[in-house]
């Protein structure tokens, strides 16, 4: 549940504008203050360029849209260049021995297609999660260049829930058989999904939506053919957590010209 | 963002199994072991009757369909009997003065329907978002006998989003003009709508489906028709936000034949 933002690349600085984050509203450009609400944040009461210009690392927050929504808007006001983000995270595997690395190939829904609803004033609309390929290379061959840390690309499933709507055998409510959550679980991988997570889709579709490079790196805790219940040991769980950080940590020296 | 779970009444003991929560899952009952992850509970490493058996109030978590699941499955181990359920929390007013506590009527979806969609192995299963009545109007009565705690009752639009979900004009996107949303709110407001929250219809679905008592109770911060960024004071907003839990002390009060 932890995005990581990423500040890279040395963008010449001739056209002022150029790399700045652009949000998709007009009326904030007619509002006297802007309150960031979940942040705490103004941009009356703090010096937002002054606190946030130079972010390289960044933040999580339970309520990835939330944050996203406060987040754009931040870089934004910030005048922050040439963003990337990457959500890092914990996720179950579809078909993967526990500890895997997944870089998202494609952010699929429950019906494993590459979109996002987004219900505006009662209307849906339908947004797509598409995200940035050669970000999703780059990272995988990072995966590549460090020991002992199994990476994939595959597509990766967002549900809304964590029971139900994984196919879970133990929640509260279950009204399906183990075949079924089978079935289920081997479609799910003929479409090329490798692991199942909660956020991938709204970071991806709002990403793409406002220009921003974007990757989603999450670790699989369990073999979801395997069972639903994470009953890994503990020390070994946190070492898996881990793995998406170490990851992009490569990634960042890599791209700050640094070595091991 | 805050349930309160309340076990009121003195229910006769008799029978055994009288007033217990069911589950609705028939796996439940050939696990070795149930783990409810997100509570690092066990049914093998936790006595559950003995920590939880007494349980009068709750607690509140971000992500509410996890907690409802491992809450339930929690009452369910646990046994306990003639549980209610009572989500508290904050909402955006529509047409209210801020302050006003609205409880539920009923809880419905950003179409104005009194239903939950559930995606359960990529087949959308729909849920009546249905409260108490009963408990509802007694929840009523009681705020009518606190001085100086407006209370009403209305419909609870429940969205998935603060920001497009709820019209506001000052998301990171934003697509709609201004009248786009009032005209949203007028129809909102038409169709029974007073607050608008994100977590009402899948706690209301759910209780509804483990045949548990629930209510729903949130004071307003803001008038949506009058704006969209919460910009009172920070002492008035805790004001506000004591008044559902006040209302409900009350209520628990009023059962246990206490007197102020």
């Amino acid at each position: 549940m932890a995005p990581i933002l990423l500040n890279v690349g040395n963008e010449s600085t001739d056209y002022l504008e150029h790399g700045l984050v652009h949000v998709k509203n007009p009326h904030l450009d007619f509002m006297e203050e802007d309150i960031l609400y979940h942040f705490n944040l103004g941009t009356k009461t703090h010096n937002l360029p002054a606190m946030f210009g130079d972010i390289k690392h960044g933040m999580g927050v339970p309520s990835i849209s939330i944050m996203m929504h406060e987040l754009i808007k931040l870089l934004h006001h910030a005048r922050c260049r040439d963003v990337t983000l990457i959500r890092i995270g914990t996720s179950g595997g579809v078909g993967l021995e526990p500890g895997t690395v997944v870089i998202t190939d494609t952010a699929v829904d429950s019906f494993f297609q590459p979109q996002f609803e987004q219900v505006v004033l009662g209307k849906v609309i339908v947004r797509s999660t598409q995200l940035d390929e050669n970000l999703a290379q780059e990272l995988l061959q990072c995966g590549k260049e460090i020991p002992n840390l199994p990476t994939v690309l595959g597509n990766t499933m967002c549900t809304h829930d964590f029971y139900e709507g994984q196919g879970r055998l133990d929640g509260a409510l279950c009204s399906f058989s183990t075949e079924d959550k089978l079935e289920y679980l081997r479609k799910a991988h003929e479409a090329g999904v490798r692991n199942i997570e909660m956020e991938s889709t709204v970071f991806a579709a709002m990403c793409r939506v406002c220009g921003l490079k974007a990757a989603v790196i999450c670790v699989t805790l369990l073999d979801r053919f395997k069972g639903d219940q994470i009953s890994t040991p503990h020390e070994l769980l946190l070492e898996y957590q881990q793995r998406p950080q170490y990851l992009v940590s490569h990634f960042i020296k890599k791209h700050l010209g640094l070595h091991n």
